[in-house]
């Protein structure tokens, strides 16, 4: 094997986030590393206690706006492996950036700040722009589901509980469904990313050394004013929600963020399920565009993102518990291992979110219906896919006991329409009507309506 | 054992939670489930299709409003070994509650609805019913945290990262932070709770069923209309939110809920830890007032109540992802077995935040601080707890491996102020300012004042 | 509601394990309690440090033998109640049993012993009795789908790879796959079970209270002779295994035994959802001989049991992982609430086992088959179930690309018998046995030979 | 960033793991599915249905035994891409394999196999090589902790429970009892290595391609017989287990291996506990050879150590439980999206177990005592220590009141010997001996000699 890529994955395992890696990759954590840092210098030029050329001077040494970017300075492996020693990347990392940076300005990099101000800082950086491109997915999907359930709004399908079939509904309604319950989580995401917070609290939460910093530059009153808003300015640079106080062991920013990720896949989820169900040979009603073949069974259209969509369904409820499990135990002024285990969980997290919802927007965009298929189905029970409307219009009419059994009858196998023809007390009843599977969907088009409407009325 | 207890639990194996049951027992869920059942008997007769007398008729012969209530109706063990055959409880409540009432009204006994539409707005009622207290819970934790936060604002103590001693704080700050996760997860389960919504969508989610005797009764247009309004007429018999659609496949209401319930625990859980921590027989900073004794050991004062929040707090993320697995796995009109995983899991995790915020309010309303303690602890690195400032502000003056030279001594066991003094670079300098843990504290005092501000204050 | 039900649950949210509650219900877990405080007892006895009279009359006193066992001197409620200052329920109890025993033999209950010695062991014979249980459930079901396999050995069915049809397989396979399954989790559950030691180390594992009493008594060589010996006759008088050491905090035997139950609901968990896929009304291969009705769809018939196994399969895996959780944060000489968190939930699992284990012995015993459905489905494909044999015997005759094209055009709609007809290379051919599904089955009856032998081949 | 880099870890977001990476990266899991494909071709030769020279041929080919190994025919980053259309990276390896090999052998390659035989076997392949890694470090562990047992199998501590001092034990048997619950879990993670099954049963677990070639190559009974060979072949060819059956979706293997590992970290997990907290600034009687620095706080050594493998314990059981959700839902003859949850998550978990593995081992080796702080410590509590052993010893003698009244006084402040020689009733009795915790500790040393033997008794 090629000696640069040992060490390295690049998805082989994990299909759904093939492709979908760029934003949460070490190189990206990285750049957000280094982003930090230069926003903590531009903050400190704001606040009045750095010189003013500081920032952008500090900001050019480490490559910021250049292509090469992190990488005049950064080489990963060895940072990686520099990490290992006093548990995170910071540490190994700031002597390299002071390094790059003339010795003029070098005392303002990573001034007053704790290693865990830049990498929890970084995190929500990373976190942010992968939302917006969750987001995105999600639009995207939820944009082609409007447009599916519009199409299918009145095409009457087979509802199952249980796997049962219950009662008519209509794709139009179960697309809307699926709809609801992916506005609702991009919306959660949406509300959470906005709100994700800088982290800036110094070595133990206290901001004690930013105050001696400043304070030896602007005295001690103007000094304690500079860092009060020091926060706010650094969180302004990232365009980071701006802390209430420093949350090294307050962690929901990162469990609310995490709880969004799971409800979006969750979302998904119930998507990739229900394709999968509707694909299955013996239904038939759904496939995706671009099912994935077989090389030994050249028949097979395999539901492949729906399956690789449940993958990640499968996985993310447990990854977002881990991130609960660290929360809880976070102790002292900074927990002892349950920060750590964080990291490494809020990207993966991420990047299954990624790939879930990007597969998703793939998968509803070319969602096919075999409308044959649907009526099909909808057919198998005989007409007792209606047979709740009956109870509810009959038993009256013959008795609950009489049309029980003329259901047991049919669902035996005998004709239902003839069944009930042949009951005197049902004679001039609009059978057409009571059978037909159409005519019992009862609001699924208000609820389509309401749930999808067509964009014009948006 | 008694006969009538087998099966019984009473908490034995969860101190956490003894106490905090009621709200959330069979016998509650129960009478939840004839509250739910009752409401949508109210909701028909607002829409116009019932009968205006039904609704009262059905809540008396119900017991609604007696003491006795439900249990005049439905005697528990049998109804929970009658769940099984179909797999929840609500299919042989019905015919137990038609049964009960007189037979002009039976009819409107659960008409048009299907199990989940009751078993789900049931347990939001539970659910609501159980945040309140956890949120009044919560809120007396917050007041009793914001009287020890401010006590406490200006008590220096030692700030650990990792476990090792890192700079200044206060107690006051430690507290404070606690306060803000609490106060965060309050208000997050606030919301959430405030947005519980009823679930009514007939068997599939449809509502066909309520359609068809709603058009029967006032003609189609009318009948039409009356089902779009029945929903909320039902959410509003419940102080439930509105449902936008039926939730059956789309569990958001119970993932978010979930997520919030253990986000309180977590919060919970960080007290726990650290008032464990704090209690430690080395440390000794902290005790519970009502701390646990040993039968074999006399002199052992446990830290019981944060040792059973904690227990929670392992325990809640595991629940809460189990939530998230079968919210992800919804899938058709009603998934087969993800629904039925809900409901046990909501209820203990309904129980453990109960537990959890109920024990943390005890716990914090009599939390004891020994100040020697935690003076002396401060002065465990005889010194070095301020060694991050010397860096800082004498690292210019002698060199930076010098002063890691004069860290190093000290922390060897050298007397740190005799090492400073014998630096020529910093005669005159004020060593009693720059060694007092006191005068580097940043803005702890400033982040006690915004995280707890005294109540007039608020 | 009735006063003396509130804090009880019956089990009506969980009806997979209502029936199962028994021995694991807090009446079993307190006479476990107490059966192991004898026990203690008997062991001071045969190590010759306690009077030979002591056990039993202890033992008499606490009701051992009789119908009233426990109840004689313990009432649950206010023992769980008084459980919570201490954390634990052992410390309450004590007393109470010292208070119920003769002056002259009180010294000798509990003596020596810590909370955990108790609760441990007692939970050991708790998980020891519901073990033997679920593996009679297990072995149960073993025994159905055994003769199910055999009946089945050759009923040609469409295996299922992705939801596809992908090949022919055997109704029998599928069950010996499943009978794989559960011997396999059946024989590690009866390994676990077989080695769940007994728990005895006093306060911090050092056992220094039994030597302390046993030196008092027997002299120092003596009395270190007898405690050394005392763990292994404590053992044998509850019949659990001799533990190496004290295990206070090495939690093996409980997350082995968790893992263990897992396993069997996840084997169980699989028949389950392969029974709810089989039962879909489009497949209607399976169906469960007392499948659930609906009040409101008098038509279906709900793979109820299947469901509720589903629904201990969602639930398993996060319960057996909060285990873990706990045994990795087992500190000091006793967890700070690690422990704790295990109480409920090793109870909670072996509850569900015994739900999903009773459940799913019911459901194959009763399992049936719809053998015109299963052929049915097998010619969905309209002979394509044989494409993968195709490829293989014909590719060389007619070139991979030309069979590839037939294979679409079958699968388009056209007749593969008379498609390959057409083929001069095929000429000659018996397309009989070629397109015959039965005789492309593979090793599937030997398989079933060997997993399900015929039980006096066995 | 290097656009060579985006979309690779290196580990930046989990220290635990650099360093730890070769044996379960994507190159080496590409490897391991080269090696299967080989062996199987292996197999074939063995079992009489393939030319004799086909497999070296094929080998060769594929570059078996040379450095460059599977870089000759595959580069990853296209071969990932390529798996998501299909879902697996399986389906495109297998043309790229064929084209790689000459036409006259070129039939043999993957012949009759499906692809999750070959991946499944891959990834067994992979976890019996990374097992061997682990056992390796475990075993390393194993034995710094007896020579640190041993070393300190006297030397006494305070035992500590829920955080509280309670009696006094040895630093030897704490080490000890690490041991034991790091043997177990070793022990147990090489038995289920040595028990990991090879999978093989083509499309659908029936083995029916395999047995079309046989028989078309040796006739129909000879045919038959060669192929129930074939699994045990193939296994001996990689030296992994022979399977009973296909478990394609019996995953016992995956899920007790899963077990196996996260019960490793949970092992290591509390070393890591016990370690940082001995390790507190006001504890130290415990540190690491190789502390944490902190660029801020120059004074601070971190047990960074301890930290990380915390973090992958906090971390390990949900990647089990992950595995577990899949196997329970392993329906069909192959899971729709449950089997591909398991590919990453078993990666991670066994990179974890290798990261905590061989951090705990390097952690052990170094493990430095205090054995200043650790008598220090001892003597906190002022002598009551032991007051368990003064309540057995002296409380027949003054009454349990009176001595509780004196325990009570000693913990306020009192001097607890000068409080026991007052009492009239103790004269005589050796306090010397009843005061020194070196008296009590039990059975410590025993059993240190029967967990941690000298080597040469081992």
């Amino acid at each position: 094997m090629p000696s640069d890529r040992s060490g390295f994955d690049v998805g082989l395992l994990s299909p759904v986030t093939v492709g979908f890696d760029d934003l949460v990759a070490d190189a990206a954590v990285a750049d957000a590393l280094v982003q930090v840092e230069i926003a903590l210098t531009r903050a400190w030029v704001e606040s009045g206690a750095a010189p003013a050329e500081t920032a952008d001077a500090i900001a050019a040494a480490l490559g910021e706006g250049t292509d090469a970017g992190i990488s005049r300075v950064v080489d990963l492996d060895p940072l990686a492996a520099a990490a290992v020693a006093g548990g995170n990347p910071v540490i190994p990392l700031v002597p390299l950036l002071r390094a790059a940076v003339p010795p003029a300005h070098r005392a303002w990099v990573h001034r007053g700040a704790t290693s865990q101000d830049i990498l929890d800082s970084a995190m929500m950086l990373v976190a942010r722009n992968t939302a917006r491109q969750i987001v995105e997915a999600m639009t995207d999907a939820e944009r082609h589901l409007t447009a599916f359930a519009r199409t299918h709004r009145d095409t009457v399908a087979a509802a199952r509980t249980l796997g049962q079939h219950a009662v008519p509904t209509t794709l139009g309604l179960r697309a809307a469904t699926w709809l609801a319950g992916i506005r609702r989580a991009r919306m959660r995401l949406e509300h959470v990313a906005a709100g994700l917070p800088a982290q800036l609290g110094g070595a133990a939460g206290t901001l004690a050394a930013f105050v001696e910093t400043a304070t030896r530059e602007l005295g001690d009153a103007a000094g304690h004013q500079a860092v009060e808003r020091l926060p706010a300015l650094f969180a302004a640079g990232l365009r980071l929600a701006v802390p209430d106080a420093p949350w090294h062991t307050t962690r929901w920013p990162v469990t609310e963020l995490g709880d969004a990720l799971v409800q979006a896949i969750d979302a998904a989820g119930v998507v990739g399920t229900d394709v999968a169900t509707g694909s299955r040979t013996e239904i038939g009603e759904l496939s995706e565009s671009a099912a994935g073949g077989s090389s030994a069974m050249p028949q097979k259209q395999n539901p492949a993102a729906s399956v690789l969509i449940r993958s990640a369904a499968v996985r993310a409820p447990h990854l977002g518990a881990t991130l609960h499990t660290a929360a809880a135990l976070a102790g002292d002024e900074r927990p002892d291992g349950a920060w750590h285990a964080e990291w490494q969980t809020l990207r993966e997290l991420l990047r299954l979110a990624l790939g879930a919802s990007g597969t998703l927007a793939r998968l509803v965009a070319g969602l096919q219906v075999d409308t044959d298929a649907v009526a099909r189905n909808l057919g198998a029970t005989r007409g007792l896919i209606v047979a709740e409307r009956l109870s509810a219009a009959l038993g009256g009419l013959v008795g609950a006991d009489r049309l029980a059994g003329i259901i047991a009858q049919a669902g035996a196998g005998g004709d239902l329409r003839a069944l009930l023809q042949a009951e005197p007390e049902l004679a001039g009843l609009d059978l057409d009507d009571l059978l037909d599977p159409a005519r019992y969907t009862g609001l699924a088009g208000h609820l389509v309506d309401r749930l999808a409407p067509a964009p014009e009325e948006s």
